[in-house]
């Protein structure tokens, strides 16, 4: 049977997540390795879901008062050496162009691995008062760093992001900014792509290179591993200084502006596929599903059938929903079997029988359960029912992440929660990096973040038992 | 006075075009030089105008059947090279990487300049039945050509464009659709930004690395000079065999596919500004205009002006206009002049006496005139002026051009026709490629295209006098 080896073509992701994971970015056409290695080919049904990301994260970004801009893709290497941090820190990684045409140039550039020095390039030429602050600008663009091993979505020589950096008359103002970004990652991530996260602070061995603070969004996958689901750091005037970026104040004297910087890359359709994903495929929330309902007809060849499937599919059309008939001549089971690969959230079967009832039956692909509903109310039903999908996936992976996340009061337990489970641990720490390090080498977890909401376990450190400081969310992560 | 200042700001287009177009690119905030030569940075104000561009013109190829994806930036040397024409049109003006974090590469990699080599091979992966035709993709992305001399948005050596990039299993389906995608572009040139367009095909000399036939919109700058706005290529079925990129048909042979290729740049921006613009700065058609209708309040610290223009604004969002108040502390006079310099279509003046009367003004960009509208009525007197201001902009542009049309017969009236006035210049010529390099050596002029609707004006070439094959539009071109 055909969907029988649609279905058997992916690994089962108890057997091997790794390969479960590759398989369903493969079969639901979602991505294609390319002959550039450690770069990959966006499919038209991966892009379409950065689309509908893009389109949501950019109104929510501009509802903050975000404006969008481009800056060039080349970072003169003495740029990139401005800020001593951020350069040790890009630096192994980075692409560099030596040749122009059939000319060598003078000075070698890298292609833009994140694009703080050009920011602050920029803003030293536009910001001269009081005035010209705040400055809000983001870009959606690709960046490049050169990784030695590449997966889907999760890590590519290539990847597609949108990278926020601001400047701000003061060190309370981009500290606002950054914790504002922060919540409407959290916010986005949570209600568009159903993916509960822990927010918090990195600790100083895990912040990015140049910030004086990195916030994060962490997300745990089904595999209990931790995925670093987008950042917003905040830089005080650190840039600012190495740049000579100053603005006339109102009291007329010349200040340092305070810079933030945050972003979120293609790495989301990855936990989108590792959160909500099973056996038979990947599982879209309906706001970022390309395809939200498709309508597979039964016995399409039967009078009647195929027009009312087409009846149907524009009254959901007229309602806003992302719908379409599958009409190719394939057999519903293996028509099932292919829409669940894709992840369309509903499947709506019509034939003869329904037909005759007046009725047709709504599937959902996250829990399997099926609906009737009556022809002349499909498209209210269908409305209301993505809706609670939407709802009902992020709760199914609230409780997952929950189930998943333990406590450790000492390294045995601590220990034994890597090696028996996997998930997120909390536990104490010293806020001593020697510490983190040794957990790091012992266990090869990493901190994950420092939550806002912080808990007191016990008053030791985890590893070292001297007095805790922080509350920590450890983890294996991507 | 500051709003003269502003006004003095810009050199006038009869004085000086090239820096007339400078000044307002500057002063509009449009563009602002980088550290990085040849490249360029769009500030907000640019990409807003772009991010209008992209809306409009995606949503026109989604409804011919589109659909966007992603391709590596990066194109290994050995790839470039599979199709000959193509590999000697592009390689003297790529950027080459050679290094990938510390190490020297194995093959070195050029930015792309354009994607034809990396979808041929991506479609020789994923086409293998005709079952998989026609492959109708699209990216939006930049690109880099090496380019010498620059100018903002017309040529830079990194720019924003999309391109297109099919695969169909015969000679006739890929000319419909090289032809409905040069349609597109015609249509969105005209409808959209409000820019007539000679829609022809390219001369073999003229037509892109690679290409059987290139098809061309050309539109007439304000100083007469023609800029080529949007191309759209047949490759036949060269590429398909250079790359091997075959499919199984019905027939249960296997044939070679047949593909196509177009683009369009921000450049068009720089057309916007070149086709629309006055020496009081930007036009921006109402549909690409990110601010539609900026409201200046008179005597604004009275009681209720500032109320008032509140209130319009609000009547105008509802109504989906782009809208603002400009409530800033400058002068009434400093902000008609910085709007006009921005290019805002339509400006509402309403002070105190307006209040009384229950009306207000509204002010054309276009050509000035002021219409007087009940403030009950504003939404709708705005809407229906923003289509007839859009319409207008086309129509003047439309007179522009033909009247800057000459037709030349002889060389004597061509060389006449380019040393006294500027514009198109249609003339007959023979086909010999021998009389298109000599016009280009003595009057430095190209072909622009031989455009659909022919006419016969003489029976013989303009330069050999040998009889004529085809009416060729020729103009000075950026």
């Amino acid at each position: 049977m055909a969907e029988k080896k649609l279905v058997e073509a992916i690994t089962s992701m108890e057997e091997d997540f790794a390969q479960w994971y590759t398989d369903v970015v493969k079969k639901a056409e979602l991505i294609d390795y390319t002959s550039v290695k450690g770069c990959m080919a966006i499919k038209p049904e991966g892009y379409a879901i950065w689309e509908l990301i893009q389109g949501q994260m950019d109104a929510m970004f501009k509802a903050t008062g975000v404006k969008n801009m481009y800056l060039p893709m080349f970072i003169p290497e003495s740029l990139l050496q401005m800020e001593k941090d951020h350069v040790e820190g890009f630096a192994p990684e980075v692409a560099w162009v030596t040749h122009g045409g059939l000319n060598p140039l003078t000075e070698r550039m890298c292609v833009r691995p994140t694009s703080e020095t050009l920011f602050c390039d920029y803003y030293k030429g536009v910001v001269h008062s009081y005035r010209d602050l705040p400055q809000v600008c983001n870009q959606w663009c690709s960046v490049v760093r050169w990784e030695k091993e590449t997966r889907p979505f999760l890590r590519s020589r290539e990847f597609l992001w949108q990278e926020g950096h601001t400047a701000h008359a003061t060190a309370e103002e981009a500290e606002e900014r950054t914790i504002q970004m922060l919540n409407v990652y959290a916010d986005f991530l949570e209600n568009v792509l159903a993916i509960p996260v822990v927010k918090g602070q990195k600790t100083e061995k895990e912040k990015f290179a140049g910030a004086e603070a990195t916030y994060t969004v962490e997300t745990l996958m089904h595999d209990g591993k931790a995925l670093q689901s987008a950042t917003s750091h905040n830089f005080g005037d650190g840039f600012a200084k190495a740049f000579g970026i100053q603005y006339t104040d109102k009291d007329n004297t010349l200040k340092y502006v305070h810079q933030t910087s945050w972003g979120s890359t293609t790495r989301m359709i990855g936990a989108i596929i590792m959160v909500h994903g099973d056996n038979s495929g990947l599982k879209l929330p309906p706001r970022v599903a390309p395809t939200q309902v498709v309508i597979i007809p039964i016995q399409q060849k039967k009078d009647g059938v195929l027009d009312k499937a087409y009846e149907i599919e524009k009254a959901l059309k007229e309602a806003g929903v992302r719908v379409r008939t599958d009409d190719t001549d394939k057999s519903p089971g293996f028509k099932f079997a292919e829409q669940e690969m894709r992840g369309v959230p509903l499947r709506i079967e019509i034939g003869p029988r329904d037909i005759e009832a007046g009725k047709c039956v709504i599937g959902r692909r996250d829990n399997g359960e099926k609906i009737e509903a009556a022809i002349t109310d499909v498209a209210s039903n269908v409305k209301e029912l993505l809706d609670t999908v939407q709802k009902d996936m992020l709760e199914a992976a609230r409780v997952h992440r929950d189930e998943h996340t333990y406590v450790a009061k000492d390294m045995a337990e601590f220990e034994k929660c890597f090696n028996e489970k996997s998930g997120f641990v909390k536990a104490m720490w010293c806020e001593d990096r020697a510490c983190e390090d040794k957990i790091k080498e012992n266990l090869a977890v990493t901190s994950r973040c420092m939550p806002f909401e912080q808990e007191t376990l016990s008053d030791k450190c985890v590893c070292c038992g001297r007095p805790a400081k922080k509350m920590v969310y450890w983890g294996k992560a991507y």
